[in-house]
């Protein structure tokens, strides 16, 4: 593809992603099918005068590698030196820029409890690393890379190189750098995305109510919960927007306080597996039933990796008429498909979606009914029908989402 | 290339070169060129019962953009935490296998103090861990990846394709790849190395004399100076291959006795710039004067490096005839290049060419006439006009080279 336009995206992930600033140093992280945009960003980090850029490399053919050769007892092998290397840099304040290309289903062959081990013991090894990200303190963007790969699995029935060319066109629409200044863009975008997240803080609800073909779901937000689109802010007052492509608005739910049925609206690619048609019964913030067309066993396998796996960690609003939505493309991969739709993660509560939640204590978020788990897995649940009513505090209704668009 | 012969070059690297056992952690460093060849060696370290492999994946275009981005007065940046994370693997006994694709001339463009900053950086910050291999406490080997970069600088009248499948096979057959069981060939081979590297050491020569065109140096061994050629061996007995291919037996000169003129009779690659038709004076183990054809600035900036940069760190034997000689091709990469030739090292000497080296301190070391530097630099001496004659304590003189052939 043409490198002018590798460039902008290098651009939009470093000047507006992770906002880099002369004196920061940087951490790369890509899949090595991203390396064309991978080499654009670590350029692009030099030239507006980073101190230090380090780039970690990742190859999913590799982890396929583990995955498929290494004894069972050594899976779960995670030295303690990689997590201090990790933090090291964390303390150190080495923002973090992420490209990724989506491994899809790769790792579809492999056993289940195998994959769960390795992920697992990554996770627990790392968990403590969150708070930096979570406090600010570290700026960070993650991206996606048009694989080969990718554009095969979403262009099934295209020549390959059509494939990724359609995809690539799709990718820098979405992302905005097909316009004449993406930075500028980008700017605007967030600055909308501003004015729905003040209005929603200013409701401050009780709980939504979301209404659906299969789904009927009270969901309470936890208390001192705040709003989230577009950009963030370090505690110095720095900008930066931790997505691209983002179109979504986020808070917590109360993860004690969730009841009803819901339906998931696309399908949802995990550990390697792609599960469809599913949808979940809650009581009282817990998952208590699910079913699934295609790969119900991952859920289960998801659900046992910790106590909050059951609970919910986030519920994002995205009108239907989003770019990624109006597309009518399945990405098969979590960060543009949560773009088309609203949404909610099972799993982990991001701390700053409480009001200073980045400064209490695991214990005191909790106590507001902001979930705690390893794993933030997304699924969807938006799209053309779908309603969703905030209820206030003196139980008055207000339309939040009609027929899958903004209501207010 | 051919699946089964990268399988088989793998396979070479791990049961011949670092010879991974059963239970082994490995560090596997590759440019991303050679991903190929990384993805296959990890698989292959996986599946001899490898208990951790870590892959770190460089790429010399990321390399080569800080060189041409970064501000002077970051060049010289390194983070204590990434020598503490390379010094955590060595201390976990991580062995080490490094694929390489020769960078080249990708380099030629940036200024020669910038490349000295970044590097002389790394070096100085990572000194410390050299003791690691020295000790033979890591298993490690070193081995290349036929890039089109390098095929292009090799065979630059071929069309690219043609160019690499020539230096595959080339490659393939000096690696001894292209047998029927090339660990079987290994094996022989490094029996042959041991029967001169044993006949050398029973010598114990005082000196050795180089004449060919040229040159005319007499070069006195270190005390207690070893002779090693093919493996050598762990603490607990386990015998590895640090280069492959490798064809040399080299040992430690002294550092302080070495006189008399020597011509190069290949290019040399160093900080991304070929050195040509260059050579050296020297007076009591130290470079006193050079000339060189092209690039001689390249030569200034290496001995500027530290001290020992300018006194001599091994002397290798290679027969006129082995095979990366018989090939009758200027790599332009020291890992085959040396192998062509009879060669010295600027720079430093290797701990384990003296007798109980690795366990003495470098001032020990540095008394029986071992070098020590930041840098360890080959440059070739041989061909078919080379004769080299030691001379034994009482003064008697024995062929050890004529003709570039071994004389014993």
């Amino acid at each position: 593809m043409n490198h002018k336009m590798l460039e902008k995206y290098a651009s939009v992930l470093v000047e507006i992603g992770a906002n880099i600033r002369e004196g920061d140093c940087v951490q790369v992280h890509g899949d090595t099918e991203a390396l064309p945009l991978v080499r654009e960003v670590v350029r692009a980090c030099w030239k507006v005068g980073a101190r230090d850029v380090i780039t970690r490399l990742t190859d999913n053919e590799i982890a396929l590698a583990k995955y498929e050769e290494a004894k069972t007892e050594d899976l779960d092998y995670f030295p303690a030196f990689e997590a201090d290397y990790r933090e090291s840099m964390m303390k150190d304040r080495y923002h973090l820029i992420r490209v990724s290309a989506p491994s899809l289903d790769l790792f579809a062959h492999i056993e289940q409890s195998r994959i769960q081990c390795v992920q697992k013991a990554a996770m627990v090894a790392t968990e403590h690393l969150d708070k930096y990200m979570d406090s600010g303190e570290i700026k960070w963007v993650v991206a996606a890379y048009p694989s080969v790969r990718w554009a095969k699995a979403v262009y099934p029935d295209l020549p390959e190189e059509e494939a990724l060319k359609t995809l690539w066109d799709i990718v820098f629409s979405i992302c905005r750098i097909d316009t004449d200044d993406p930075v500028a863009a980008w700017k605007a975008h967030d600055s909308e995305l501003k004015t729905r997240e003040i209005w929603l803080d200013d409701q401050n609800f009780e709980y939504l109510h979301f209404e659906g073909p299969g789904t009927d779901l009270i969901c309470h937000l936890a208390h001192h919960h705040k709003w989230i689109g577009g950009s963030s802010v370090t505690p110095d007052g720095v900008a930066y927007i931790a997505n691209i492509p983002t179109e979504e608005i986020f808070t917590t739910p109360n993860a004690m306080k969730v009841d009803g049925i819901i339906r998931s609206t696309k399908p949802l690619s995990v550990m390697g597996k792609i599960i469809e048609d599913f949808g979940f019964t809650f009581e009282n913030g817990k998952v208590v039933d699910f079913y699934a067309g295609k790969n119900a066993e991952v859920l289960e396998t998801l659900f046992g990796m910790d106590e909050g796996a059951r609970r919910l960690g986030e519920v994002a609003l995205v009108p239907d008429s989003s770019p990624v939505s109006r597309s009518g493309m399945l990405f098969k991969t979590t960060l543009f498909d949560e773009n088309a739709s609203c949404h909610f993660a099972l799993g982990n509560a991001y701390a700053e979606a409480v009001r200073g939640g980045a400064h209490m204590t695991e214990a005191e978020r909790k106590a507001l009914g902001s979930n705690k788990s390893m794993i933030h897995v997304d699924f969807m649940v938006g799209g053309p029908e779908l309603d969703i009513t905030g209820y206030l505090k003196d139980g008055k209704a207000v339309p939040v989402l009609r027929d899958g668009e903004w209501a207010f």
